[in-house]
């Protein structure tokens, strides 16, 4: 049993123990001996050899030792899989996808020279398309604070990894949601950036236009620092933002702001009390902590959503999945291609109309936000249980999706808080959103909302 | 015979006019004289009635005399076919089409509160799907230097009507250089400014994400003033730039800067001497003013044109004019129906394609452009006769976008003005392109190429 079994791998108790004696080695280490433990939990589509493990490890000590800056030095990072990391299969959780990429992703291999080292690839909704974690082949992925729920999706096994403790932070996707909802569903935090701010250079595109990469943490604090070492411009990606290098991700904002929140009669739990009083209570901590709370017309940003998810902006997915889906569609979960399988039935005047309906969309919801430093949401309208889910395994997914789908569409940036949490002991969260490049007000938003609200992170995240 | 009839009606001379008593009524009905006397030329599609110019005219003298700033007041300007002007209909030159606009387009509008009367609406390649102006019903317009040439198109009768000097300026619009074609054809000057900078509320869109309006005039420094009063953002046009009223439209540059030129091996006159030895001397004004050349690799201007012109791009056109297509197919030019037809065989995922696809080449594009302040390329390679050009409809119309295509799908600002002149008496034209945004820049360039050339104005402007 390694003496480090009992230390949290949150980023403050990682240094604390560098600072300790504790190695590199040993500390990531620690973090694949608890993967390797939850090997069986569908958490994981493909571990990291302990030995290249180690040997990244000390390369770290070696970089370190030089005088190199390591900022990341201890933390052990679990990567969702479709996204590249050298040395590991990508799969985007399709047994007819086995890649074995020569470099990892762009902004992996940021993280990896700032010293952070990749124990596994985390499991997901098969092409990062669904929001619930169960377009998956078992065992399931279940959710972390209770196993009797949906772990969220799509990025579930990099929430999950999270909020188990297993590893220090974890590196998702977000289109729809992804990025949000499980975090959400597991109680931790997930930063969704700016479009463009983090290169999409190794990513298995679901939504070209509308993919980003996103972290997941204990806290908005360690998802931001880790967001700051990916971010940056990629001139290889041509959808990175020529100026991600001049963002300021210092967060911003002192707390007397005005935040717009959506009208009553528009807002929907879909018959979840707990999740409407856990949301109110959340606005109340919100108030408390200062904010003027601005009601606005929701309906653009629900109006943008449903275009993007039910339109010719679907076809995007066969671009990248198109000819898996034909030559092998049993290796496609049912779910996944009722799903994708409609862009085909698009033609391109239909994709010039509906990116069309998609711009006058958002200069409505830009009109709705003008005056507000952000708009808050609940992140998830409630959150089904895995049996729940199966039963209904379209329209539950879709529910779970109705306060995130506008984000990407309408070029927000977002980060998803857990709050005061729910009477029945499932996590609560709520969602700031800003518009692209706003990404340093809701850093600092978040951090103001995780002070005012207590016990927010699950008592699960330590083993 | 008017006293004015031997006026230049550039802004100058108007302005002249006025301080020496002429009233704006004046002047703007010695234009309209002109219009109608030209009314058999094909030059325009509708010419206003006269009471309605004087009524106009009058209440520019009404408001400048209660002490509003009325800057255009004196001013005859025409409006391309496919812009709304109230109290003219709107035909984009196809007899299926007779839209009778309740108000002017945005931008039209500001130019009549700034001082300036609409006379006429001018001639165009029907649906502005052309670069030559003989996709039109007879009488043809003709070029207004050598009427056996072409005007080019598709804002023909907007350039040919500078160029006689029958109004002061005229709106066009430019998709793949229907905006800068023409002015070369004619040699007077065509803005396309930075897309979204202008309004587009009010034009029937041939493609909405790469459709601006442009200005003809018969100098850069006329141009850049019309421009400026329609400049500005629009809230009710998704497309408007969000900045277009912090863009400075100042001209900037002192003449020294380095100007990107096209690799001698990728330039190509298609067999026309007078052009290439033109272009040299034209070339050889901007060296003797200062300017440093440097050649840089075209390939990716030139893909992004055929990607845009020769893809799923196309099927943009379907969205305006598809049902006139399915309705009245006899109303639609054979040549201009060749060229939209193929946007229906396109699915929506080549649509996403093409845009993938394009946002690589404007990153390759823009990292050629590093270092320079602007790419000068010939505006047209070789004016064709209308004979030549009807003989072969299709390939010579496209040889006629061989430097502009790129243009607004690259997000680029353009002006081209006219030069030294060919050997053979008609105009010579370079083309300044700068990125989005830098408007000001070109308008600096093109005023120091103008002052470096002389006889650029063909004798034809003064009637």
């Amino acid at each position: 049993m390694s003496a480090l079994a009992g230390l949290a791998l949150d980023f403050a108790s990682v240094r604390r123990a560098l600072r300790d004696g504790a190695s590199v080695e040993q500390l990531v280490s620690e973090s694949l001996r608890r993967v390797r433990s939850a090997a069986g939990d569908g958490v994981f589509l493909a571990i990291a050899d302990e030995a290249a493990v180690r040997s990244a490890a000390r390369a770290v000590e070696d970089r370190r030792a030089s005088g190199a800056a390591q900022p990341l030095a201890g933390l052990a990072v679990s990567v969702k899989d479709n996204i590249h990391v050298a040395g590991l299969p990508t799969t985007s959780n399709c047994s007819a996808i086995d890649l074995r990429p020569e470099h990892s992703a762009h902004a992996v291999a940021k993280l990896e020279a700032a010293g952070a080292v990749v124990v596994a690839k985390n499991t997901l909704d098969q092409f990062a398309t669904g929001l619930n974690g169960t377009r998956s082949r078992e065992p399931l992925c279940r959710n972390a604070v209770n196993p009797a729920y949906i772990p969220g999706g799509s990025s579930s096994g990099s929430a999950v990894a999270v909020a188990r403790g297993l590893v220090s932070f974890a590196i998702g996707t977000d289109t729809g949601g992804s990025g949000r909802v499980p975090a959400a569903c597991n109680g931790v935090v997930g930063v969704k950036p700016t479009l463009g701010l983090v290169s999409g250079r190794g990513l298995l595109y679901n939504s070209r236009l509308f993919d980003t990469l996103s972290v997941f943490a204990a806290s908005s604090a360690e998802a931001y620092e880790a967001l700051e070492t990916m971010a940056g411009h990629d001139p290889d990606d041509p959808f990175s933002r020529e100026d991600a290098d001049a963002i300021d991700l210092t967060p911003s904002g002192d707390g007397t702001g005005v935040l717009a929140t959506i009208l009553p009669d528009q807002l929907r739990f879909f018959g979840d009390r707990a999740a409407a009083a856990a949301y109110e209570a959340d606005l109340a901590a919100l108030r408390t902590a200062g904010f003027r709370l601005k009601e606005i017309d929701f309906s653009p940003f629900q109006e943008a959503g449903r275009l993007v998810f039910g339109s010719a902006f679907v076809a995007e997915r066969l671009v990248e999945y198109g000819a898996v889906l034909e030559r092998d569609p049993a290796a496609v979960h049912p779910a996944v291609r009722s799903a994708i399988e409609p862009g085909a039935g698009h033609t391109a005047k239909d994709a010039f109309e509906a990116i069309y309906a998609l711009a006058a969309l958002k200069r409505r919801a830009q009109a709705a936000l003008a005056g507000a430093d952000a708009l808050v949401v609940p992140t998830v309208p409630t959150i089904f249980t895995i049996d729940d889910l199966l039963e209904e395994p379209l329209s539950r997914n879709t529910i779970m999706g109705s306060y995130t789908y506008f984000a990407n569409p309408l070029d927000l940036c977002a980060v998803a808080a857990p709050g005061n949490g729910r009477s029945d002991g499932l996590p609560s969260s709520v969602c700031f959103l800003a518009r692209a490049t706003k990404d340093a007000t809701l850093r600092g938003l978040a951090g103001r909302f995780e002070a005012a609200v207590a016990g927010a992170v699950p008592a699960s995240r330590s083993p």
